[in-house]
């Protein structure tokens, strides 16, 4: 019999002794790698925090004392011992169980988190709300060490030093963020953990917090006894723990960029990375953008790469990066420093490449806005992962085309083929008038095999792919794949549709637009992303004062949980079928 | 003969003796304090920059060396200096300038700049275009104490302490924001100005920076000794200089909050602040949200009022902040917390009012979306000056309504009249289910006297305010009264338009939409804002499959610098005969 079994609640956990609670850290381990492994997720941030998670819960009493966790990818500790456990026991369950804390799966979830950098923000909300209505309980904010890196991180902790009341944030410290640290806050804390936190230099301190630390935050007793310490204190406090990413898991130890979020199957039988199946990996368009950048930054050294704090997803794994020198630059979590960082570039002769994560472009709109679009400065975004996907409703991808498209001079494209996109990106290179943004392709690449000679600097002009009349669709960028797909339907059954392929998503081809009106009467448009706000709703306002009809199709507005895309694209009305009886209705 | 007369360009400055340089800091600031005082502008912050100003461009060599303004409020000096001064010596020009920096104007201002934080970042990215083509000149990033509270600021100071190649940041410490410091940074700024800059606990140095003191930035001596030893610095240094906000005119060092930024006429000819001339101020909707959120903090204690540091635009001067006690919380220019504290105080049982003007509310998009809609937190947020408007491009008040109408979980509210105000913000403090947003209008309060009874909470229900035929116009908020009077000279003509008071930006009234149907053949929507995105095409997708015609109405998706408002509605179409004959043509 395992110690797990006999954990049944938090009483339970508080019961232990610290051997038993020792056997219960291993167990946990083993059963978050195990889920990990099968269904993906997070592997190093868990590993790496299972003591001071078994600490918190030994020491605090939640939920009446309150815990919130920064992105929360290093919760599944929490889960496990907040009545949660079979999620991660039986495999069968696995896929129930967000990745992320929620208070619809336990009151012990303070908030939905999933984005970084908001825990001390959130915690000093909840520690005012407390302080307003006399509560007497701890609120502990849990943040990892790469999380400090981001402004709203830094406007909690300047807010919450000045509260004056409870308020504990605890500084998850392993050294890494995504990838490696970077900045001169990572000066500071190395100092700190060379000094074993007695450096006069001291970043918290100065912002005026008391501070502890804790030298080894994987031993239980340190996690313990520091805790001991700081529970129902009456200042704001914060406890930087160094803890090790991986823990427990030799290839994690090893390999902390790799094995921060993996796929399903990532280890082997013996917990060693598998190795890749193909000699040849296939070609995506990650990799035609990596190939394109060193190419680039191979004949002009102005090419520079930026990317905020998540290189792997973007392709600039450390092998790549390593290739661009000093022309890479990880600004860490700092989405908003990065956009005005790449505007100031590309406005004093750099050639700057800014690669972001759809879910994440949102984290910059005010300087998209201000310190870019303003500036018209010549900066390319490559917006990766925009399409509508079954992810978890903190990280999706459907919103970049409002949030973009209507930012006045900033250029939005769509590519559709790997030809299309090549040619883009060679024009974002010539472009010196604009703000450009590209949104790289979310489906495998594919090739016409045709050279584009379109001149991208000509804004707005649609391509027409196939002429024909009644019915014309607009496809945008992976969904121009489905306007063909529809097209050939429709032909079967006699009608002959127009198919288009805009490539600009920020603006109309007004003239192409009107001269549907001869001999169209309906218009489709099909874009992956949400409908309000997007190219869509635009071309039906156009089209306002015509007899024309238009059918918008996308997303919802709204939030969906870990949907699969199938059951998506049926409530969506995006099904093939829905879309064609649709359409014949209309004409 | 003034000094000022001799200036002709920056070498004249060089040459001048520090006698001369006393004289001329004196002279620009009169000519500030009347500029200012007959267009209207910021006052504290320029006068309070003077002598470091002159002191920058005596020592550095602009346009080869750069300066980034924070904000660039502070930038009057510096436009007087650089071949700007007749835009303040002769009245006839004072309103050709711009009140920022922009390129345009002057190869001696770097960027178009007008939001807070931004200038380290910005300063960052020209120093790495400069590294990477091997130039050699300094960058100097310009930024206030109050600016340092932004999560851009730290991000950017962040990054530039690892540039490790010469990066200047010159702190001006006036120890206020628009209003008084907020948070724990100012602690230590205190702490930094009461040593001498010698404390050892020391944010600057902890972040990696070089850091120097100057206890009296007001000095010309003391600012060229110090800016001679930092130039041709290899390495990021931060030049923390105490200045006085308003210096050399005393209404403005008596009164900092009043005199940062003031309209015109505010001081008589002896310059000392006008008395207001009505003895009872008129009804604005700034009094009647302050009126009702006193009721409301007197009756209910969990009533929180939240602002990110311009409390005085949004009616909180410092009388009324001081009556709602620890309930008044000025986050510091911290919007991005702003929304995440205010989120958590909602969600443990406070009932958080978050103000805030339309051009900051994008400073905090991610945090809308995800601390706020995700977790459905009920918080109210009361969006100010959100309307076309002439103003600087910079502050424009016309994208509020694409950014939260299209974020999922957010109802977004306009109301037209003071009773819908009222019966909306009485709604907001029962409301437990969702985020809600209300466009504060924009437009003097316009009273029905009737009583407003509508249920809120019964979501995207429009209110007929005429029922007519043919011709539907939907006026939302500000343009509830555009509609009215179009209406009326529609029917002078025997045209009687239905008109509709949308209420909810949002979301539609698909019931009511529908129902147009039968006897309508045209729908005018008129906002108050830029059409991309926004209500108008939410209506115009909703109808694209029917043979309802479509006009919206409302500002182009572009930056206009301060436009006439005359014009802006006549490039948009807004103008009434415009909209009329527009409507004839459709009917």
């Amino acid at each position: 019999m395992q110690i797990i079994d006999k954990l049944n609640s938090l009483d339970d956990l508080k019961s232990f002794t610290y051997e038993e609670l020792e056997s219960l850290a291993s167990e946990m381990r083993s059963l978050i790698i195990k889920k990990v492994n099968t269904t993906g997720g997070h592997l190093g941030p868990n590993l790496g925090f299972v003591e001071p998670t078994i600490a918190l819960h030994k020491v605090f009493n939640s939920p009446i004392d309150k815990f919130v966790f920064d992105v929360s990818h290093q919760c599944y500790p929490h889960k496990i011992l907040t009545g949660r456990k079979e999620y991660y026991t039986n495999p069968e369950k696995y896929l129930e169980i967000s990745g992320y804390t929620n208070p619809k799966e336990s009151p012990h979830d303070a908030f939905v988190v999933g984005h970084t950098s908001t825990s001390i923000s959130l915690a000093t909300g909840v520690a005012k709300a407390r302080d307003l209505k006399g509560g007497k309980f701890n609120v502990v904010a849990i943040i990892g060490d790469g999380s400090l890196s981001g402004g709203e991180a830094y406007e909690g902790l300047n807010n919450a030093a000045a509260l004056g009341s409870n308020f504990i944030v605890i500084v998850n410290d392993n050294d890494m963020s995504i990838a490696e640290n970077q900045g001169g806050l990572y000066g500071n804390l190395k100092l700190l953990r060379e000094t074993n936190g007695k450096a006069e230099l001291n970043f918290f301190k100065s912002l005026g917090f008391e501070y502890y630390y804790v030298p080894d935050g994987n031993n239980l007793a340190q996690m313990i006894d520091v805790l001991e310490k700081v529970k129902d204190t009456t200042c704001p406090t914060v406890v930087h723990i160094k803890t090790q990413k991986g823990k427990g898991l030799k290839a994690a130890e090893e390999n902390k960029e790799f094995c921060h979020w993996i796929l399903p199957n990532s280890l082997d039988e013996n917990g060693e990375i598998r190795k890749a199946q193909n000699a040849i990996p296939p070609e995506t368009y990650t990799s035609i953008t990596t190939e394109f950048l060193l190419r680039k930054y191979n004949e002009d050294k102005t090419t520079v790469v930026i990317n905020p704090a998540t290189p792997g997803a973007v392709g600039l794994v450390p092998e790549v990066r390593e290739k661009f020198g000093a022309n890479f630059i990880d600004t860490a979590i700092a989405e908003e420093h990065a956009v005005a960082y790449a505007s100031a570039i590309a406005k004093n002769g750099g050639n700057p490449y800014l690669l972001v994560l759809s879910s994440f472009v949102q984290r910059t709109y005010d300087q998209l806005s201000q310190d870019l679009a303003l500036n018209n400065s010549p900066v390319t975004l490559l917006i990766y992962w925009g399409a509508i996907q079954a992810n978890d409703m903190t990280h999706l991808g459907c919103f970049d085309i409002p949030i973009i498209s209507n930012i006045p001079n900033i250029v939005y494209l769509a590519p559709a083929t790997k030809e299309e996109y090549l040619k883009m990106l060679e024009f974002s290179h010539q472009n010196k008038q604009f703000p450009l943004a590209i949104r790289v392709p979310f489906v495998e690449p594919v090739s016409t095999g045709v050279q584009d000679d379109t001149d991208y600097s000509i804004l707005n002009k649609f391509k027409v792919a196939k002429s024909g009349s009644d019915v014309a669709l607009i496809g945008v960028g992976n969904f121009y794949h489905l306007a063909l797909k529809l097209a050939k339907t429709l032909e079967a059954d006699g009608i002959h549709p127009t198919v288009i392929n805009p490539r600009f998503i920020s603006g109309l081809d007004e003239e192409l637009l009107n001269s549907l009106k001869q001999n169209h009467k309906l218009i489709v448009t099909l874009e992956d992303g949400v409908l309000d706000g997007g190219f869509g709703q635009k071309v039906a306002s156009f089209y306002g004062n015509s007899d024309m009809k238009v059918l918008n199709y996308g997303a919802k507005k709204e939030f969906p949980d870990r949907v699969p895309l199938d059951k998506l694209y049926e409530n969506y009305c995006l099904k093939q079928e829905l879309i064609i009886s649709d359409i014949k209705e209309n004409l």
